[in-house]
């Protein structure tokens, strides 16, 4: 049984058994990446029964002096999976981060909204008896730091602080340059064992509320549900499909393709789950989608044609469930629909696609929205 | 002209004209690393124009609860040599580190008295205006941030912070395993151009009284004079090992090898200047050293068999004016004098040799003193 989500003043609450459906959102969202939902769903199931659920707060309601602290797992995702959080490493985050800047967190957000990283957030608030924000700063997930809305608007990506399982800690000063903050990070972020506690990017309310992608946490959730509610009723892909047409940011979105998985490539590399898979049409072996990532789908083409390309959402889900698979869950054989969305608009502003724009992850393209890419979208 | 190095007191002080003795002292000292002496005295030099000279203090001369302070560069002296430092950099170094442990530095110290590391100290010194302690922690010049006696004893290496010439800083904790802070420092000074001011191993006086190699600011100063005023006589390698074998650490040693250097192998890789060097007998052609290095010589055989082996020191210096060469100045048809010396008793014991005896660098050698090694010394 589900229990109301939004109080009696119009705000989303959480109640334990939304965790799940908050997860699955995420896992969609985070278009391939930011890890396994099912990991995040236990870390965060945990926290809440040890510490209470946090309370969600609106960007509406932050005023412009809240100290928002956004937290994350930094690594590659098909690690992440296997080393999961203590709970003492997301603390020490959080509180360096508080003592190098000299001021006290007010409320955590999440940084992006996809997977692992939607729910790694309750963790921290409630640890930390803290309220998270009903935002992030991407509206999907993304792989490298200064990938995120707060930077593309000015926003300096440090002080940042990572920790490990040892609880080994770095902390990052740059001079207001993110790319340099992503490199440095990743570099420890490696040696430290390629998944780590991130605290960074210290923001003020009014700069959430100016540069947040805001909503994003109950969007996920709400995506989480129709997935669940379009299976009892027996098509998840609708149900899903319509709730997206009728989201702010979501509304332009469409099944790529249908098919199954005929091949994945995939390394741990630099820092992250490199690769590209293709997925073949069960009925027409000539046709078939290529669907390249970094961690995140970044691109995908349909007999060499470019159907969806980054920042718009690529989403491989399950054929069946329209469960989402993240790229280290990718087997040979999966039966599986291919859904692309359209990003947030300030996501695909000339500035924001300056910071992750197809040619930030090396690809030759340049960015069409879905919308221009399809005819009947 | 010197000016008189004792003062009323019998302490050490330097005068301007001894930064050239002193830099000349430390890269003997600094046994083929630490970085271009040249560079390192005109980076002092510079420094003591501008701030004046920094009053040494005699180890004797701490109080158990005086906050001292190790400062170095940390890098591959390849890179070190061209890049320098820009005196902001150190300035950011060391007070990062005071507001991290919120304690502010007494005195400065060097960690290794080899080459550019026992200038930079001078530059750190002058520059806050703190006085210079007359120790370091090695009695020569290592590659890696935890070859230090203060680690071998127990001192931890973090919260250490480098910082580079765009003022990017890096902080790391670790809880208290100064590999794993050396592991991370190196990936991160890799990422930051490969050559950083580092300050780290805050300690007390005491620490500096239990655990410090005593003196060596000195030593490298009188070694410096030495080979200087046997030039003037006609033979500085004599003058040299006369001063040497006077001294209470470094009075075991010998002339190695007399040749010419026919082979050198060098890159830059991992975060060091790593290789090898050949040289012949201009007598005999079948007599040969090798001698591997990794930024510093680490061990020299003859014909095959060992003749010496870190951490006792092996310094190639110039054939006829004694002056040392480190590795990243070696080149074929040099002629060189090899030198081998013993190390401070504290770098030889049980304890020491496991953090920085041959089989820390992958060697396949056991330690043996240079005295046993020979029967002559």
């Amino acid at each position: 049984m589900l229990k109301s989500s939004r109080d009696s003043a119009g705000r989303t609450q959480l109640a334990f058994e939304d965790i799940e459906d908050l997860a699955r959102g995420a896992a969609f969202l985070g278009a391939g990446g930011g890890g396994d939902p099912y990991i995040g769903r236990l870390m965060a199931e945990h926290a809440v029964r040890e510490f209470g659920m946090p309370e969600i707060i609106s960007v509406d309601d932050l005023d412009a002096d809240t100290n928002v602290f956004p937290v994350a797992m930094v690594g590659a995702p098909t690690v992440m999976v296997e080393k999961g959080v203590s709970g003492a490493d997301v603390d020490l985050s959080v509180n360096r981060l508080a003592a190098i800047i000299g001021k006290k967190p007010d409320a955590i957000t999440p940084i992006e909204i996809g997977g692992i990283n939607s729910m790694l957030p309750i963790v921290a608030a409630a640890r930390l008896g803290l309220p998270l924000v009903d935002c992030d700063g991407m509206g999907r997930a993304f792989p490298e730091i200064q990938m995120v809305t707060f930077n593309v608007y000015g926003v300096s990506a440090t002080p940042a602080v990572i920790v490990n399982e040892h609880l080994d800690t770095v902390i990052v000063e740059t001079c207001g340059d993110a790319k340099r903050a992503e490199d440095l990070i990743r570099v420890a972020a490696i040696q430290m064992g390629l998944s780590v506690m991130f605290s960074g990017y210290p923001l003020n309310g009014q700069q959430v509320k100016d540069y947040g992608v805001k909503g994003t946490l109950s969007l996920a959730l709400n995506i989480g549900r129709a997935i669940r509610r379009g299976r009892s009723e027996g098509n998840p892909f609708e149900s899903l499909l319509a709730y997206l047409r009728s989201t702010e940011y979501f509304n332009r979105c469409k099944v790529l393709f249908d098919g199954k998985v005929t091949d994945v490539m995939r390394e741990t590399t630099k820092g992250f789950a490199m690769g590209h898979c293709e997925i073949r049409n069960m009925d027409d072996e000539s046709d078939s989608m290529h669907i390249q990532f970094q961690n995140e789908n970044l691109l995908a083409k349909r007999n060499g044609k470019t159907v969806a390309v980054v920042p718009d959402l690529i989403s491989i889900v399950d054929g069946e469930t329209a469960d989402p698979i993240t790229v280290e869950a990718l087997r040979y054989g999966q039966r599986v629909k291919v859904i692309g969305t359209s990003a947030a608009p300030v996501m695909r502003t000339a500035e924001a696609l300056a910071v992750f724009g197809p040619e930030q992850f090396g690809l030759d393209e340049k960015f069409l929205p879905i919308e221009e890419l399809h005819d009947d979208i």
